[in-house]
């Protein structure tokens, strides 16, 4: 828990570093590279997750303001998994980066505050969150101290099925739900002026980037699907506001695989990958 | 992963049980029973939980087919309550318990691919799933040998600000869910007739349950909300088929927690709660 609000944490991380960039972390067994050593599926993430996080922060200077760590690839590993997440986490807060726990949680009472409290137990500062079990499902983990990133329009391409279904008052259902979100925005604000309570809006989307601006103007963007979903710099510039920010974009594989394309020894490559990609989102603001 | 089809495990439970009812696990430290001992909050939940799944099947002969399990009880001690969790479902396979894991996961492509491993990895015959990214998204759980129950009407007031909203084709968002529901069931069929994808419908909202019903015929309901939460016998028969099931009622608190109320001892209390639930969902059919 901390008092600093996290609408104001990311922003002054964001500032800081001069990018609106954020490394995923999905580490994957089948595609870590060789040479972590001969390990448990659950180890060899963990090594290679602490790795990743020692590349983007060289010399104690983070290349990017967050990390965005995909809960499910450590809980594959059940209990075993879930510690190598808990000492992931650990070490990106000792290297003074923001944390968005990417967990997609939604759950009514008390296990919503169960599940806050996991993340807070963490070290997280922030999480995804369904909200389909309705916008007050989203309070505990605001209440625990978390900043929240609601799913409102996902960057794959099966999310129309669901979110692009138009209401009887004409807006969509990712529209309805991101009127929720900025609604529930307003208790959270931060003194920088965007709000704890933010949104998943993908890269991928950009016929509907509009129109999530107009009914989340206050909102901080988690932006997935850039690299290797599609999404492109035209695409993010679409979803950024009238002050030239807001927005939160994540590339997860092209930066921490990336030496499945450039070849060189992979600390090396997630290193130079991380640059670039902080490098493209310095140019949007 | 199981060659039988999920919806036929549950039948085949159902009917040598000959009751609908499912116990659901949600053990919160607040709420433990005295004389567990000195131990940590994930140890003290662990001993709670296997001890209502001794006296759950007594002797052997289960009280009720299935328990469901919530995971974030668990999860909300990280590494520890997790590991609390895998011990807790290994122990109700080995008692012979239809195991459904209310894990109200979703997300897409690999991490979805994830979450299923994980859940089969510790055992778990079925899952609840959050399909707001889409009817695909809930593919890599059935792919994987699961049951599914996606959350289509849940049972808090809160979900009507989502799920009741009216779409321009005169259907509610928690209609459209369940077609896409029923439309992705019909490839999962089981011999018994019904679907291995089946819906999270509240007893708490009983307007809804004819539409539930005419939308999703060949799915189980899985219906939280009874007992502490308003649900009641009638609510629950509004929500069963032609056939006379297709229901999966649970009660947590009123069951395990029975001892708050009765005085009694409370693995005693668990036992005699469970064995009356057991009996009133017997009336069902």
């Amino acid at each position: 828990m901390t008092a600093t609000p996290f609408a104001d944490r990311l922003f002054d991380a964001i500032e800081c570093v001069g990018s609106a960039a954020c490394v995923g972390l999905d580490p994957d067994v089948a595609r870590l590279p060789g040479g972590l050593g001969e390990k448990s599926p659950a180890e060899a993430i963990e090594v290679f997750s602490l790795g990743v996080l020692e590349e983007i922060v060289p010399g104690g200077r983070p290349i990017v303001p967050a990390v965005k760590v995909q809960s499910a690839c450590y809980e594959r590993y059940g209990s075993a998994g879930v510690a190598a997440l808990e000492r992931t986490i650990e070490r990106a807060n000792e290297l003074g980066l923001v944390v968005i726990l990417d967990a997609k949680r939604g759950d009514i009472g008390v296990s919503a505050r169960h599940y806050a409290a996991s993340a807070v137990g963490m070290g997280a500062h922030a999480i995804t969150v369904n909200a389909y079990l309705g916008p007050e499902t989203v309070e505990p983990y605001l209440d625990a101290g978390l900043g929240v990133f609601v799913l409102v329009r996902t960057s794959n391409p099966d999310s129309d099925a669901v979110q692009s279904v138009r209401l009887e008052d004409g807006r969509t259902v990712a529209e309805m739900m991101g009127g929720h979100v900025a609604a529930l925005g307003t208790r959270f604000m931060g003194g920088c002026g965007y709000s704890s309570v933010g949104a998943v809006v993908g890269a991928t989307k950009p016929g509907d980037a509009g129109a999530m601006r107009r009914c989340m103007p206050r909102q901080f963007f988690l932006v997935p699907g850039f690299g290797a979903q599609g999404g492109t710099v035209e695409t993010v510039r679409g979803l950024v506001d009238e002050r030239g920010g807001g927005v939160l974009v994540s590339a997860s594989r092209s930066v921490i695989y990336a030496a499945e394309t450039d070849g060189a020894h992979w600390r090396a490559s997630v290193r130079s990958a991380a640059s670039a990609f902080a490098d493209e989102m310095r140019a949007l603001g």
